[in-house]
């Protein structure tokens, strides 16, 4: 990348702007995945992107005290940047979670680090809150963030559950909190789970 | 896409289903920019994720009163939509400007419309407050939207400027109106566009 070293107006605006060219890649970071259309698989900004669309759309479904939804959104336009450097881990891999949290603290650390301190620090706590689930916010963002890819398995007949030999119970778990979150969301998910193994798209 | 006709729990959820996969094509939607590594062209899709960030990123440098950082984020996410149907019209294609905004109001009108009422109102609004820059977000959004592809063109030596024949005083004129929404921007990109010319990525 030609005039990656560039020195711009102040040495705060010189790192913001390396951090915004940085996380470009986040465009080539692909997941297991594939659009509806099926004709290739998602990349981690566009999916980003799209649960910012599904937690704006879908915001009225969440049960009262009803989480902020900027803020929710902030969290879900942040919390896969550490995927740049860590990679994303498939939802059903055991293995790829063991040394999870330690491969994305060290992508933390040095993605949000090219910021100045007091940024750093702002989105490295984004990250933070979204992974740990604690705020309602948190609770929020991450149900759209597994309904997402659930959604896109269903229209797309199951692709990334039959290559991954995804069954019926493993997906039931990763959705087993969004009843706390909206009873309606957790419904609609359980009901097109059901459908998907009527249909044959996912192995009961 | 199998079950795209599929009915959920009411039909206000059935359609915001069918809204929500229906925008995935904005993943398909290729702009004039290349990725940074120069791998590819960019979507929308990742486009509108990006701009969020460097909204985020950036907000600091709006002139007082600040604009709302979470209604400019929302303006970034919502805008683009439309050019699902509409496609994406290069900023310096005049003879596509022609037609445009009958272009994108028909898109508008179709997409948000899967959506009742409300919501669809509550996005048409976003799109057309984005699109007549009279708000402080909105100027701020445009800004952000306007920066994103210079960066791109500055770090890929100009990928899209050559190939288009930009030159230097068009895209002046693209950003003559980022002074009065925040100076530092303004010199920021004016300083970019100056040092594009001098290596030979802009025309002069
Ligand atoms: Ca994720």
């Amino acid at each position: 990348m030609e005039g990656k070293d560039d020195v711009w107006g102040t040495p705060r605006l010189t790192r913001q702007i390396a951090f915004l060219m940085e996380i470009d890649r986040l465009k080539t970071v692909l997941r297991r995945t594939v659009l509806t259309d099926g004709s290739r698989r998602e990349n981690t900004a566009e999916h980003s992107w799209h649960i910012a669309m599904m937690a704006m759309t879908l915001h009225e479904y969440v049960a009262e005290p009803k989480p902020d939804l900027s803020h929710t959104i902030k969290l879900l336009l942040v919390h896969d940047i550490v995927e740049i450097d860590a990679g994303d881990t498939f939802a059903y891999d055991t293995q790829g979670y063991s040394d999870k949290e330690e491969r994305e603290q060290a992508a933390a650390s040095r993605i949000f680090g090219l910021l100045e301190e007091d940024q750093a620090a702002e989105y490295r706590k984004l990250w933070r809150e979204f992974e740990e689930m604690d705020t309602r916010e948190a609770l929020f963002a991450a149900a759209i963030d597994r309904l997402q890819p659930m959604l896109h398995n269903y229209y797309t007949e199951g692709y990334s559950w039959k290559e991954n030999g995804v069954r019926h119970a493993q997906a039931l778990r990763r959705i087993g909190f969004i009843d706390g979150v909206s009873p309606v969301l957790a419904s609609f998910i359980q009901e097109l789970l059901q459908r998907a193994v009527d249909r044959g798209f996912l192995e009961s």
